[in-house]
């Protein structure tokens, strides 16, 4: 085994650590698309016991929020990070609160389901929702892996399809309103749907957040607010 | 004039540089505070030319969060800071993400009070929103002047405020749905009213999660999620 240095140690153990934060990090994320895909799921089948399984579940993606912030935070304390290893901790400590909000929103999805599967039992699947619902789990999973493999451009082409799903948003709202005014019967069940597609139209965004996160990483550029 | 050592010197621009952010964050949420009440004027006045101020204004929050957030990084690198002052600079980038949602939401308002004066011309003041509106504006001022004093329990007597506020949320939530349901010729208006309510409990939200970050900062301790 080669002798190491003092230094060449402290680097090593400090790589450890930033690759650790990292790790858990993707975790974090598998774990909310996963929250996310079954939020969905749970709408389209009236699946309330799924509903209640996510619901019970986000507790575990705020314990992960808060771990994770706390490594953060202690890593720059010990290991005074500069340049791209400081910009990648002070993404961490954004991206956790991106991925809670995206959990927050498929547990808000996930107290729907429950409340549209006692309304009427069974569903037509919510073709809209599934629509959009596919969307924005692909945007998640592309930003997901852009941030795996450090890909700006990756993460610059996620970033485009926020506007799609902005506008199969609009449509799909205009297609409710539509609904309603045609049977007002429908407005009760219409309102809990255009909650489930305003969730998974934040969802974007914030999914849009996280590539913008990667593009600071990587090129040290804030791209937030361009216009 | 005493003689000032190099440390004493180092301490007391590091010292300047925290008194900037903490001022410049104070700045933002000043703004950010205006920009909330002028947007629940614009939609309880029918006033589409503050409405359009507000929509025009909210670019400068956005400018506010990047640079305040640059100027974070910069001084972490920089000087290293550790225990209370490490807390607070991470406060900050954090807190400045929830004021620029603030201003977001202000502008939502803003966008909908301008749909709704072309849609019906007058108002009829709306007290539904005005009342909640005063009372997330009441719970963001008592945010900001918690984190000017640094006062923690202030902080913590303030994110009680949030659940009034959800509750009002709900009932005027609730009423709008049984005037839709009355009057279906209404929805379209409602369903406005509806997305201005919504956004008024999310300021609320990033209004508690503001004082949150306070009692990190003065405490050391993280209560998010407590359950």
């Amino acid at each position: 085994m080669a002798k190491m240095s003092f230094e060449n140690h402290i680097m090593k153990q400090f790589d450890e650590e930033l690759e650790e934060i990292r790790t858990r990090l993707m975790e974090m994320g598998g774990k909310v698309e996963q929250q996310l895909k079954n939020a969905i799921r749970a709408v389209s089948e009236a699946d309330s016991k799924l509903a209640e399984e996510v619901i019970l579940e986000e507790q575990r993606v705020d314990d992960m929020e808060v771990d994770i912030d706390e490594a953060c935070i202690l890593i720059i304390a010990r290991r005074q990070p500069a340049a791209s290893d400081l910009r990648l901790v002070m993404m961490v400590t954004k991206a956790v609160n991106d991925l809670e909000r995206i959990g927050d929103e498929a547990k808000k999805i996930a107290n729907h389901a429950v409340i549209l599967t006692e309304q009427s039992g069974s569903s037509n699947g919510y073709p809209e929702i599934r629509h959009i619902g596919n969307s924005v789990i692909r945007m998640l999973e592309n930003a997901l892996d852009a941030f795996a493999r450090f890909d700006a451009d990756a993460a610059l082409r996620t970033i485009e399809e926020d506007e799609q799903i902005d506008l199969d948003y609009k449509t799909a709202l205009r297609e409710l309103v539509t609904y309603m005014m045609e049977d007002p019967r429908s407005i009760s069940r219409a309102i809990n749907l255009l909650w489930v597609i305003r969730s998974l139209e934040r969802i974007g965004d914030h999914a849009k957040n996280l590539c913008e996160q990667i593009v600071f990483v990587v090129k040290g550029k804030d791209i937030r607010h361009q216009r």
